[in-house]
């Protein structure tokens, strides 16, 4: 009788539950049973033909359903999404079913061939490829049109219907997996490959990145360490850091595509296809005819689109910029007005009081940062992107500008306008620690600790009617589908840019910033172990091969952070005494010495490959063999018809 | 009799020679018996399947052969070489013979369907993919070493026994041209699309952007004129052009990518696979395994080569930049002299004498700059580089170095160290309109004056045994074979380089510079034209998507442009005017508006899309095909393998 919680552990052994379906309360009878059949119906009659049941508990049927998959079904599935596996010869190759036994690793009984994640993001794609056939409605909600072709997922889940798919954890793989990753005190690196196996590319991706520049940051953290010891506030001394650091991150950056490189070629996504981009979920419009597809989709005026980014996106983020310029001012206010208190009662009260209002302006920024967040998220969806990447690529630039100027904007203002290194100094490491503290707060170790609070409570209310000893399969499915949703590693890449920002922009005057970025990185490569593990449910894996668009505003970063410490050089008493003569000689050497920095920066960039050579070797000879393959497919043809000239 | 000058006349109708085989005189009989039947052997026995025929002259066999090739052989070429036509359907496909009915004026016995740039490309493509078996060696030459895969023409064009081989020219085809392209002052559009049928991708894309070029420039003239009309002087009218001109040219080349794309959409080889990269027939080494083909061939340590650049061909072109520097202070001390000489004794030849200096150095830059090309390609084919793309790289990257020293360094010293205004006007005009009127005499008239002296002699010759009337194809070759040969568009675009390089980088003392260019450009057309038809052998064509590495060099001579210009802006003695308190404000102020125009540049290179909307719509149609059209192979098994499922 307690066994009845779910009927899959006596029904059927061989169903693994992959994916969980949740829908809404009181989603129509005929809804259900229209979208099961659709689900498990055969691929010839349009179906996903996968697996799915219903989740059974104690309170009966809770409209949450499980999707999983059988063996063959992944297999056939893998070769649809193009995933690319290693071969027996240790050569990465695109799987297909027909050539199956040349994997390594591959036997018709080893169900560990692909991975769980890569078994739920296929189902995944499966359930969003679930397309609409002669269905004009979904049945039971007149309201929610469907057209040949519309993934009928996506339709569900605008309408409310569907509440969320995800997948499950692996309860297993992730006590195994979290004590080696964050489990024990260790000095070294993650277990990248299993981070890769559960979660995905993407977030592997995302922790290979932060733990890569953590390490690179280590040496400019070493060199910057003596500055603050030995107290060395010779300008000359910074000179030699500043130009080091300049190097050095044209080169980190550079260095990082190729490690990245590796990294994704090792996980077969350098090689998989891009796949045809389908139109993002929230995409709206007239129906009218795809230029490209040549289907009946919705379609949106591009011109539409256009205006809307030109005439209220663009203006609104003028708005928000110039608000975030006033913000500044009202600290440079606060701050004078702290400095006047301490010189009036000199006091250890009074100049811990010097240190407060950069904190409160710290906080300030956080807040609007994240306010501003949203706002962005609510107007480029307004925007109506048709593709997904467009989508993101508008939020990505509308908040980098942002979050540029906010966090940056009084820094550059002290340096460039007041000329005060002191306070410069002082302002850098306030914001610097203070959006530290608060990101670790906010991001990580305030949910885990919601979500404990709630576990217990969870566990105290099923044990009081079940003496437990592990959780059951219901039991860990209502537990995890309240847990939040991980967004995506937006928020993490943002968060290092800002810190890459803080370490390079003014590297020469404050140069303990990087002991501080490591130190705070080591922590944050902890926590958002922790986060991914415990806080969040699992996301879906998501291929990829680069960091994308973060490589962009990287390197983008590094070149004004030439510019920036070019200028802080220049304005340092030391160098200042070098011309004694002319102040004009020595702007015009800064600016020539800039020039030449930028100079060997692009050169830098434009010779380094962005690939290993054994990589692109690699590279080059499976391109090689597919053109011998097409060759080789022409041939027989070929001869048919040297066949028929010659015997007429 | 008079008709036996060729037996092709009389003995084959339906052979077309396409492509002349010269080989040198006294090549053994064996060796050519090999080759020929090589050449016409049956693809299925490794041969070419090509039609081979020597031509028979009045002296007898001249060891020159004509190749053939029949439609259907032609046709399956098309296919094996990825070559891309236009469907009924007005869309743009790779052609495949077994879809040959769905494109566009296909028609069985349509021997117009492919041009015969085209068929002379496929053959080309054919005889150099004509590869060893198992021969040792080239039957009577024990010397010339061959192995299994070594493309035989290659190996017989490195050992000498091949001379050429060269497509020939359509005389009525290229009357027809020559008339549409050059036969008649007209104002308007070149013929491109005709051009491109006769010589192929690359070259009608030089003179596509050639005249783009032109036109682009004629808004710069037509601003500049007034300017010299009346003797504009006044600084602030300078800005306002150089300003304009800053803009203007990142938008042309940001246009021109567009323009480019469109051409090459319409012409198919925006569309074309690259083809797999064969080693150049230059390159040689100790036979070893290729790692990405896995085949024997010759490898060469990468590390040699990185020996041979940077310890033998990097000090060389440092030591010819100091001698050029060299050169350049004999032209000051020149320059002083012929100043001192009108001081003294001031007449109307001592003030022409002025300009005496200058016309040397533009004659010495440029025979420098011819001098330093082959000393270039000797040291690039010296290091041996496997792959042509790569050797072409190198050799560009070296001869555009000296290239811009050479020709731009004394101005630089005028205006950045001298800071004669005065001085940079009068040279910049002398050796802008000097190496404009040298190019023209250099590249097109003299050869075209050689070569029609020597078509007079040769007819004179045949006429002396026979009275003529049109040219038999036998006179035709030996006049052909005689010819120069085109050496690839390389100096052409070289000479466009330079001379935006004159028009952009010192445009606002000059501003009559964009004149000079724009008349310069239309007789280039022009001469060029003439060049391409009458003065050197038919190039073979060769597919191209783009203009390649010089995208590159112009945009990076446009970044040097707004460096140039702000630091000319800024020493005007008007813009001086503005800050009467402060220099340093001045260079600040310049420095600033400096780099907020290379942002503007940066973004607006970023914002203007490559590729103009409707081509992008046409290649992702293209895209989305290709991928439904895998998913339609995978399916049909997919299938089989359900029935399978179902049925156990």
């Amino acid at each position: 009788l307690v066994e009845s919680w779910s009927f899959l552990d006596t029904a059927e052994s061989d169903f693994r539950p992959l994916v969980v379906i949740e829908l809404a309360k009181g989603t129509k009878e005929e809804t259900i049973e229209w979208l099961t059949k659709r689900i498990a119906d055969k691929k010839a009659d349009g179906g996903a033909q996968l697996l799915i049941k219903p989740l059974v508990t104690e309170n009966g049927v809770e409209n949450i359903y499980l999707v999983g998959a059988s063996h063959l079904r992944l297999l056939l599935g893998a070769e649809t999404v193009g995933l690319v596996k290693e071969c027996s010869d240790n050569s990465m190759r695109t799987f297909t079913y027909s050539s199956r036994k040349t994997f390594k690793h591959f036997a018709d009984d080893n169900h560990n061939f692909l991975t769980m994640a890569e078994c739920q993001y296929i189902i995944k794609h499966e359930l969003e490829n679930l397309r609409a056939k002669n269905e004009k409605m979904i049945p039971g909600y007149p309201q929610a049109k469907l057209y040949p072709g519309k993934s009928i997922v996506r339709r569900l889940l605008t309408n409310g219907i569907l509440v969320q798919i995800f997948p499950l954890h692996d309860r297993e793989e992730l006590k195994k997996l979290s004590h080696s990753w964050y489990g024990r005190v260790k000095v070294g690196y993650q277990p990248l490959d299993d981070i890769r196996c559960y979660f995905g590319e993407t977030i592997a991706l995302y922790f290979g990145f932060l733990e890569y520049f953590t390490f690179a940051l280590i040496p400019m953290a070493v060199i910057g360490i003596p500055y603050y010891v030995f107290a060395w506030e010779d300008y000359d001394k910074y000179v030699m850091f500043a130009t080091f650091n300049l190097l050095w991150s044209t080169v980190i950056l550079e260095v990082w595509k190729r490690i990245c490189a590796i990294l994704t070629y090792r996980w077969g996504t350098l090689l998989m296809k891009r796949q045809f981009e389908e139109p993002r979920p929230g995409f709206h419009g007239v129906l009218g005819i795809n230029p490209v597809t040549g289907r009946e989709e919705p379609v949106y005026s591009s011109i539409k689109r256009q205006l809307r980014i030109y005439l209220v996106s663009l203006p609104f983020v003028c708005l928000c910029l110039y608000f975030s310029l006033y913000v500044m001012m009202i600290y440079f206010d606060l701050e004078q007005w702290a400095l006047d208190y301490h010189q009036e009662n000199e006091s250890n009260f009074s100049s811990l009081m010097l240190y407060v209002p950069s904190i409160i302006y710290a906080v300030v920024i956080e807040i609007m940062n994240r306010i501003y967040r949203y706002a962005a998220e609510f107007l480029t969806s307004w925007e109506n992107h048709r593709l997904e990447s467009s989508y993101q690529n508008h939020l990505i630039l509308k908040v980098l500008v942002f979050n540029f100027l906010n966090c940056f904007a009084s820094l550059f203002y002290i340096a460039f306008v007041l000329f005060d290194m002191k306070l410069l100094r002082q302002s850098l490491a306030t914001l610097l620690i203070t959006s530290q503290i608060l990101n670790q707060l906010a991001e990580s170790l305030f949910p885990y600790w919601l979500q404990k609070r709630y576990n217990r409570r969870m566990k105290k209310r099923m044990c009081s009617k079940k003496t437990g000893t592990d959780l059951s399969l219901a039991e860990q499915i209502t537990m995890e589908k309240e847990m939040g949703t991980y967004l995506g590693t937006f928020d993490d890449y943002l968060e290092l840019f800002l810190q890459f920002g803080y370490v390079s922009l003014f590297s020469c005057v404050y140069p303990l910033a990087a002991v501080f970025a490591v130190l705070n990185n080591i922590t944050e490569i902890y926590s958002d172990a922790l986060k991914m593990c415990r806080v969040y449910k699992r996301p879906f894996a998501e291929p990829t091969a680069n960091i994308g668009v973060w490589q962009l505003a990287f390197e983008t970063m590094s070149v004004i952070s030439v510019v920036t410490n070019c200028i802080l050089i220049g304005m340092s008493p030391q160098v200042d005494a070098l011309f004694p003569d002319s102040k004009m000689d020595l702007v015009l050497t800064v600016a020539l010495v800039e020039h030449l920095l930028l100079a060997i920066k692009f050169i830098m960039a434009f010779v380094i490959p962005d690939k290993p050579r054994d990589i692109q070797t690699k590279l080059d000879k499976l391109e090689f063999e597919s053109l011998e393959a097409l060759k080789q497919q022409v041939r027989p043809f070929q001869m048919q018809i040297h066949f028929f000239l010659i015997h007429h």
